[in-house]
């Protein structure tokens, strides 16, 4: 995994306060819950919260602390069949869509494998005596990074446990939101030419971001704001859920066979609509982004809407007008969309929800993977995948870019996902 | 569900001690257990632990608190639908392969469901004032023989989930077993002719028991213990898996689909063959009863020996001349079946393992299954299963009786299911 | 397949002229169908008319021509893979589900081998010298009720391969039935006591049948006549599919997985019940029996009459007051079960539609399977099946006997299957 | 379905002389078949030929005789049912998958439908009368279109037909192919830039070749010939199917589960790789193309090989030096790809075996799929489809173009698909 900066044996600094900080935020995430919450897998994608505890580390202990720390020895060795997600070149591993069969390790042992971890990284890094230090130093921001992945994770996997149980359990109390007026989507102008995209080598990035190249990209407009509740409601009533023509062939399918007729968590009650949140049950309010709709969703309320949704290209260049730290974030801890502001520009491009974009999730030009198993983390994905731009509330803010691109099976929906509308000139 | 023997209001005693027992017994069995075991679901015929202590004590509140206590309050009005089993009378429930995807209630939130519904029962039994006193002593004795037999099922449901798991944890530590040897077995003498079957109406007995009944038996000979480890060994090391002759034709599809090379929980290891035990990872000991094993090998090992399984009133008759409370059951805390004694007679009828007879699972002739939702115990499932006779080191001495009627499909291999095999004269 | 009667080498008779018929119906049963209609499996259940035609050739080339006849060439050498239906002892063979995948051979050459069959069995047959003939008596008997049990099978499966074509092609015209009137069920008193059931020797009976055996049957009263459509009709106005009370557990299953609604073949049209049969859509008439329901459709209408239907036993002894050669036969042309005559007595015993019993099909005390493959006939069948007597209107006349056992799965459907009541005294 | 050229009412000229050619073409390919192979499906992909033959028929006359010819009236009313493929505009239809279940209509019917088709539209075309017969030329264009597509589907689908078929019939007899030597591939250099993509507008092109468009394309190095036998046996030989590094991860799972070893239609046979091909069983030759392999293989060979596959966007620049009616296409009757000339340039653009590109099917910019029925030809596939380029040897030579798009998902492998290999500069 070829990170783009490179780095001087001579000057390498280990940010061990970032390390602390983001095992710490991790662990922070779970005080709201039981013992039994950690074991349960509601569905095949879904993972344990025990289980992303325990992958977090492994993930450290596999590529830095077995193959960098002298005399290292492993915490238990069956955690690296246990909890290898999907890495082929470490070997087998614990089938993924069995992982909420496992009672043990318990939650008490696997928090003794992380402070194992932490201790055997920290005074490694501390003593120094590394041979390799750059490649550790890269390992390291990999390692966090990855394990701010299983952060947003950890809570769009609750939230579906917690939905499949009849109790609606609440992650955490909220107070109820009032609701606001988001004022009105306007177009906004992007201009086209042969622009650069990807990444451009200051600060980390995925290998997937690189290399930066060129595309032509026509002109083109794009919503100010997201797809509102509100605007999605419109899309229910008009039949939209009903209407082949405005869905792809599989997205029409997959309403059939799942019986699609609203976003995930939502329920009719009553005749109104209400939705499962981190926070339970909630009303739905109609200037809040519509959340947790498939790019099939996404893709049928464009076209019902006669416009079209974004390619990851456009969405990129039009985001430079844009802080990448402005948005509503995990960090927040309010875990829940809401109204876009009332002013001028481009709003909600990051935080709130994910956005799906056109794109199938394809190499740049010139894309290569890394060598040995971390070049498995994204190359191996590109397929039948679509990318999604932005972060949600769900996301760290300092784990989000620009260039930044995420990628799902266009079925899923239990990610924090919406819809931002673009269309040509 | 009509009990057979009378009773007349005026001698009703409630047996609270034994209520007590019981109750405490089931709690006693998750002594071992860490609260993430209580919460795992390892196939859809296996339940949590926390849902058999909650669906007992359902069973309590449904059948006996609510119809019969004056102004019972119920625990938690979403429990009827989470605790239910499968009593369409009762009403709708959470759908049974999905018990594993529910962490809340918590185990605590349990044991304190239990609390309440013992309290309750035992304040309504102790002050007395309760109209139909004789309908409820038959209930409290149901509801007890019910958690009995949850108490078996949580036995086996753990040892499937510490199965499934590759750290293979152990339920208790127990003292390695020497091989003893337990003699050949002979061939006993049961006589024939037209003969009564069924329970007599002393005592407690389920539905299914009943009416007691004539059936003509021919004369046959029963082996005099249960068939041996080492004797299925041979059957195996004679291509007892590999040869469609021995098998039943659904038998062989199932050989074929799951692959299976032995019987449940063992596995070969360097040329020896091991099994999970309840108390981890065992050497296979030749003169132990061959355990874990299916109807279907359990009939293609009687074919592959030349002789046959009895049929459950053979079973019956050849019983008459043990006496059922003598035998290896729960109580003794050993949770593995030995090997016979060297003495004459029959042996091992009761305890050890439950015997697969020939019979599949019919009504008797005059069967009426009660009115109400008890009906639906035991007649319903009169279909595509099979009888087993005698109970296993996992069933509670108190639960067991000459006449039981315990049944499952023929490819069920997770209970304690051995072989006793019968030939004709 | 021992069969019960002893021949005596010097007393062989070949029946050629018998050989010559059943043969000549089996094509004679082809006369409405184009070539198409031969190739097509509508589910896993059914063969194609051609599977039919040419499998029944492979049992005379397979157990008379190729162990029995000198010097005898067999006319494909791919045959025996294609047309092997489930005898492992035979070797392997093609999967039963893709019968429907095989274009090839064609009708024209499955007619061209079953010419060759034909011949080469005639010639030997005729010129005599085969040094094993009682035994090839008995395989050429065997092999000719097997046919017929095919000629049957040709009728059910080529009228679901009808029901599948939303065209709804008709096999044979039929003048439209009169709506008759057959008179009211009355109940039939059957004797009990130690009885005799079984086959006793005199002519030829399949080895399930045997050996004859003594059983205990309590006296009982059984229906005069069949359950009608009328009756039928009832049960499902009151709600028959739709309370779990009136079904075992596996039925109700069914009935929600399958969406039963009503017999197969039965649609609801602007209010009317019709059926599809082989004379294509017609209205449904009252007084014809019920036909093509499961056991479980059976055993429900039986509970919800508050009654119940006979064991495979109580029907045998019931019967023999009854001639088993009347009834409408597949010789009639007909295809179609018709109402009860007004008259003293048990009808509708033989012919018609098969009755499904209360009976699982298992071994009589004292049953063995034959050697070789035709002991796979019957025996590796004896499990989750009930057993159906009687025959049906597409049974061959020369096909049943009072001892008969038909056994089918208990959700199966697609056969002429009906319901006959029984009750206690 | 916008075609690009305009087309002016005063000058419609109906190419009467086409039609009657395609039409005749479809039939010519159905010579070669027996009735009984008009009628099978052996997979869900496949159609039976007598499908294709009435569901090229049904184009005809749903889009240009209903809408267009004044009182015509339709052959069969089940016919809009039952051969309606996937036009949800254009009302319910019959099940694909069940395609294989209908013994009716007969061939014979169909051919009739044909006729009568035929003759409806030529009556129309001749004696004119049309009232926008402009819409009408462009709807009998794409008719003819369609119609090839089917004549291709028809070769790929009766080839897998045979191929289910242990028998293995021939489609075609065809002299035994000597072992040609195509001479080694080079590497052609191909300029970048931004350039135009997509038709220009001149003569028939489908929707979703517009609109033409430009895109900016990274000079490259693309490969003279096809991917050989002989190649793709060294990766083979060299672990190539069992290696995840070479694949996707969605590859390497259905490597698993399909059970994957060598390209569809090959098998071992005493140490040599023989293949079914329409006509029967040949040995493999290392200097022919490769063919039948999926995406998956087509990426994961160039991924052994070092290299990768082009964009359509590169393959389309590329084949600009290149005249596309050189090849071997359906009319030469081979129906079997053959070893590159010795000769410098581009070879094997066109004919021979679709080329597998990097480049997921998604609509080019500005894409717009038409109004009505015809609007769901193409767009609504775009997910979860790679594009293929070139055509085949069961493409007919007047069907293909250089931008034209063909598409199947990853794992397809029954079409006629190769690979050709591209790389970095």
């Amino acid at each position: 995994m070829p990170i783009e900066h490179s780095s001087s044996e001579s000057s390498i600094v280990f940010d061990v306060a970032r390390f602390e900080l983001v095992r710490l935020q991790t662990e922070g995430l779970c005080k709201p819950l039981s013992t039994e919450d950690y074991v349960v897998q509601s569905m095949p994608e879904v993972s344990p919260t025990k289980w992303h505890l325990a992958h977090t580390s492994w993930f450290f202990e596999t590529f830095i602390l077995k193959p960098h720390k002298r005399c290292y020895k492993e915490f238990d060795p069956h955690f690296s069949y246990l909890f290898n997600s999907y890495y082929n070149a470490i070997g087998d591993r614990h089938c993924r869509q069995n992982r909420g069969l496992l009672s043990r390790p318990t939650v008490q042992e696997i928090y003794a494998y992380r402070a194992y971890v932490d201790e055997q990284l920290l005074s490694m890094l501390i003593c120094g005596d590394i041979p390799s230090s750059g490649e550790v130093a890269l390992l390291l921001e990999i390692g966090l990074h990855h394990e701010q992945q299983h952060q947003e994770l950890m809570l769009t996997d609750i939230k579906h446990v917690f939905w499949v149980n009849p109790l609606r359990p609440a992650y955490v109390e909220r107070a109820a939101c009032e609701a606001a007026t988001g004022g009105a989507s306007r177009w906004i102008a992007v201009d086209g030419g042969v622009r650069e995209i990807g990444h451009n080598g200051i600060g980390f990035a995925f290998d997937n971001e690189s290399p930066r190249h060129q595309e032509y990209v026509a002109p083109l407009e794009i919503a100010s704001r997201l797809v509102t509740n509100g605007q999605f409601k419109e899309f229910i009533q008009d039949g939209g859920y009903l209407k082949p023509e405005y869905w792809l062939s599989l997205g029409w399918a997959t309403v059939q066979t799942e019986q699609w007729n609203a976003p995930l968590y939502w329920f009719e009650l009553g005749g109104e609509w209400f939705n499962h949140t981190l926070s339970g049950v909630q009303p739905i309010l109609d200037d809040e982004p519509v959340c947790h709709v498939s790019f099939f969703e996404a893709d049928a309320f464009a076209r019902w809407a006669g416009v079209r949704l974004p390619t990851e290209s456009e969405w990129e260049i039009a985001s430079e007008s844009v802080d990448p730290t402005q948005g509503v974030f995990a960090e927040s801890g309010i875990f829940h969309p809401g109204p876009a502001a009332e002013r001028p520009g481009l709003q909600q491009m990051f935080g709130e929800v994910w956005q799906w974009t056109s794109s199938a999730y394809s190499p740049y030009p010139g894309y290569h993977p890394g060598k040995g198993a971390l070049g498995e983390y994204n190359g191996k994905f590109m397929c039948n995948q679509y990318v999604l731009r932005g972060g949600s509330v769900a996301t760290p803010r300092t784990h989000i870019r620009r260039t930044y691109r995420n990628f799902f099976p266009p079925a899923t929906r239990w990610q924090f996902s919406g819809i931002r509308l673009a269309r040509n000139l």
